[in-house]
């Protein structure tokens, strides 16, 4: 038995999200197949989360416990030749048995993308949410601060992920502009489930001018979901990163490749 | 009766190509049955050329003659509404009557991706063409000198175009290293069928040893296509931009839109 680190890219436009489930496509399930048609070994592959129907990931990790002897080097060559072209084995390689991609974890960043020109070019249309009417930056960058911090996230997350205590640090929101449009970067120890989504339903309103962004704190500490407006669709959503402790030479060398392809990866056309 | 001149861009991967033919869906039928949802009008969109089934466009250019009276301003965005997502009308303007999008051109930037590491990332997936051998750069460079200039380029040229003179100036083939490979950027006056296609089929066949650089003007004397090897896929090119002699402020404003377009697109994620 040998334990191993996945880092996993995935266009989840096709797909109901990360977590296996019946009579829907998900990427844990493809990959679990995968594994079944090279090892003929039945596999759960332990994903840092779920990710929403339709969310994409850059830089998902996820570990995996197999008997079968294999090449350490040729695992991702292989495993990608099983896998649908829109999943990507990006890294495979042996771990320690205490690594965990859930409970190890202790941060992630996630990106949201909103294209706010006229049309939405056709290369980027399946990437980005549109919001079409001007938005007013400097009222999401004020409204911005209230979310950024250790706060009790109750009106920005969806029921369905069972925990208990909703309470999460939130390191920064950076707002990026890019073509056509604003990139919002997420980065918190945790995130509850469809909380980014949610909070940039709350910053586009205030964009829009729906939205005092000093009704953010009230918001906040009514902890009801129904204070809150609609969360953005998962289309414009990536996972673009997930973080470890640095405790093991082999780590820290998949730590620095995932912050460099997160932050290089570009379609140019 | 007035003419408009269209810029557009489209995503080719579910199209039959630029051109009307029966059962088979074309860019040119899309966007004549969105004027006739309009307008109630049947029109002929007249483009630069055509694109090869699967190819891409991010500034093709068009011309169409119709009746109706249409604010001009709305044009673009009345077309995208009853257009499918992956074409776009960007720009929209009336027009000299005596511009024509096809005859007036005067130059054509193409693009060629190539992806050169070991996994495509799902997010290019559709516009990179794979050869993950690795690729003798100096001598790819030597060989698009060999191409670029004034030339009979039968040899690399596929029949069905109709044209009967192969002779045409290919201006310059520029290489640029961008994430994951390199893109070969085409100019020149005119282009004959697949063109593009088969010279970067002989680059690429340049870069993996098994053809010589030298070789490359004897195939070209040869003027037979049969000497030349085969093609690289469709799905890699992107038709850019299309240029025309500057005879009016409205075509001058046109013409630097094109350009600013074709460099920055990107899909920062």
């Amino acid at each position: 038995m040998a334990r191993y680190r996945l880092k996993i890219s995935y266009d989840g436009t096709h797909y109901s999200g990360w977590q296996v489930q019946p009579n829907a496509p998900s990427i844990q399930e493809n990959i679990e197949k995968a594994f079944f048609k090279l090892m003929g070994e039945k596999v759960r592959v332990i994903g840092s989360g779920r990710t929403d129907a339709g969310a994409h990931a850059l830089g998902q990790i996820a570990h995996v416990d197999f008997e079968t002897p294999f090449p350490s080097e040729n695992l991702a060559r292989a495993l990608n030749h099983l896998l649908p072209r829109d999943i990507r084995i990006l890294e495979a390689s042996e771990c320690e048995e205490t690594f965990h991609a859930q409970y190890s974890a202790k941060q992630k960043i996630y990106h949201y993308h909103l294209w706010t020109e006229r049309f939405v070019h056709p290369f980027v249309r399946l990437y980005r949410h549109h919001v079409a009417m001007p938005l007013n930056l400097d009222k999401i960058m004020e409204a911005k601060g209230y979310f950024e911090g250790r706060h009790d996230f109750t009106t920005f997350a969806n029921v369905g992920s069972g925990v208990k205590n909703n309470v999460r640090t939130l390191k920064r929101i950076t707002i990026v502009p890019q073509e056509g449009g604003l990139r919002f970067e997420f980065e918190g120890e945790g995130f509850l489930y469809k909380m980014v989504r949610n909070i940039m339903g709350a910053l586009v309103e205030v964009g829009l001018g729906q939205l005092e962004p000093c009704e953010i704190p009230r918001l906040l500490e009514g902890k009801d979901r129904r204070l809150a407006g609609r969360a953005c669709p998962a289309h414009a959503l990536f996972l673009v990163s997930v973080h470890y402790p640095v405790n093991s030479s082999k780590e820290d060398k998949c730590e620095n490749l995932a912050e460099k392809d997160s932050a290089t990866l570009s379609l140019s056309t």
